[in-house]
């Protein structure tokens, strides 16, 4: 499993977790950064390969006062693959109650209402998010070691209050397999990361999670896999 | 929760999952060790402090041609506060198959296997170990990244096949508050660590446990306590 190519993995994540199903109309959340840019890039590609279920398509952005604006490259490439592309101010600064400060929870909240607001709006039944299996394990040991609690951003998830289904095709898919596709794809240096501050909750996690894996995949693999084999006898 | 005192953290887990019944008799496998040491030392405290359920207790030593032989210092402690102590001699590279290489898997295999065999011929219906909160948590992360399961040692097993239950009453202490203990009670240089070899799989594990909490006891316990607070809605 050393290196295997990024649009293989997403293919067998879509497939095990039936994420495309047919008539789905998607709507995908585009940061601008390099993992959303590549599962753009991702269903532009099975829009051209013509396999499987037939589903549309489109990206949303969501543009805000902090943060850096969608790179015009990153909207051309879009363009140049048939995907859709509309940006959605929000004045996330602006929203927050007086006396309170950023933090990346309260953002992110206001663009994921937003995103969801905007497929039910525009009858999208699907979004899909960028986050990828690093994201995902670090969020697992986030919420282990601080919450107590053993979860995490799952596959595929189904809102009670949304009639929309959360798809991350990314989520067997790690960061050194996407910086390689989008680079050798010629758009990392586009794609941007938030720096409006160090979220050094989740820093810590990264670190921890290099830790515990030696960055290698297919340990990354084996402690995602763990999350669906688990044995209850065995537990306390 | 900074530096509980050991019995105390032990009384909870005995509460916690039941450890202690009316009517039970319990084995411990003592190795001469400063955990199962500690466990003795435990055990033997409840008999005088004379609450909750009535028990008996006793210590079965299995000496093998590998690893130190009990230090008479800790016998006249098991004598002391009162616990039996029963040695059984295991010759666990006698036993190995042809070809074999002695390893920690075989020998803790032939030690448990005597173990049952003597608790079941001798009536006794529970059977104590001493595996700390480390040892548990490092058995997850090496079962979670090998195996890709999530299972550990948990702190009470019943067996299919034998007529007893494992308990694992230091399921809550950490090596520092065992330690700390044995130290203060006088006994920790009488105890030894086997030395016939360096269980690089488990010496790893305490890195990245060490990685994961920093050591820290209460991280390790919301590592403990996600264990049985899994959301399935939020896994994969």
């Amino acid at each position: 499993m050393a290196n295997p190519a990024l649009f293989r993995v997403i293919d067998h994540a879509v497939e095990k977790y039936a994420m495309i199903e047919e008539g789905d109309r998607i709507l995908v959340g585009a940061s601008g950064g390099k993992d959303s840019t590549a599962l753009v890039e991702y269903f532009a590609s099975r829009l051209i390969r013509r396999f499987g279920p037939r589903f549309s398509v489109a990206a949303l952005h969501i543009a805000s006062d902090i943060g850096s604006p969608l790179d015009p490259v990153l909207a051309a490439r879009f363009a140049e693959w048939g995907i859709p592309l509309v940006t959605e101010h929000v004045d996330v600064t602006g929203r927050l109650k007086p006396g309170k400060k950023m933090n990346c929870w309260w953002c992110s909240t206001q663009r994921r209402t937003e995103l969801n607001n905007y497929a039910m709006r525009e009858g999208f039944n699907k979004i899909a998010l960028g986050h990828h299996l690093d994201d995902i394990l670090e969020t697992l040991l986030m919420n282990a070691l601080v919450k107590g609690e053993l979860s995490t951003m799952p596959p595929r998830l189904t809102y009670e209050k949304y009639p929309v289904t959360i798809i991350r095709p990314l989520c067997l898919a790690d960061i050194p397999m996407i910086v390689r596709h989008a680079t050798a794809q010629g758009y990392i240096s586009s794609t941007c990361t938030c720096s409006f501050q160090d979220n050094s909750g989740r820093k810590k996690a990264r670190g921890k999670l290099e830790a515990l894996t030696g960055g290698r995949y297919a340990e990354k693999r084996k402690l995602f896999d763990a999350l669906s084999n688990i044995k209850s006898a065995y537990l306390p």
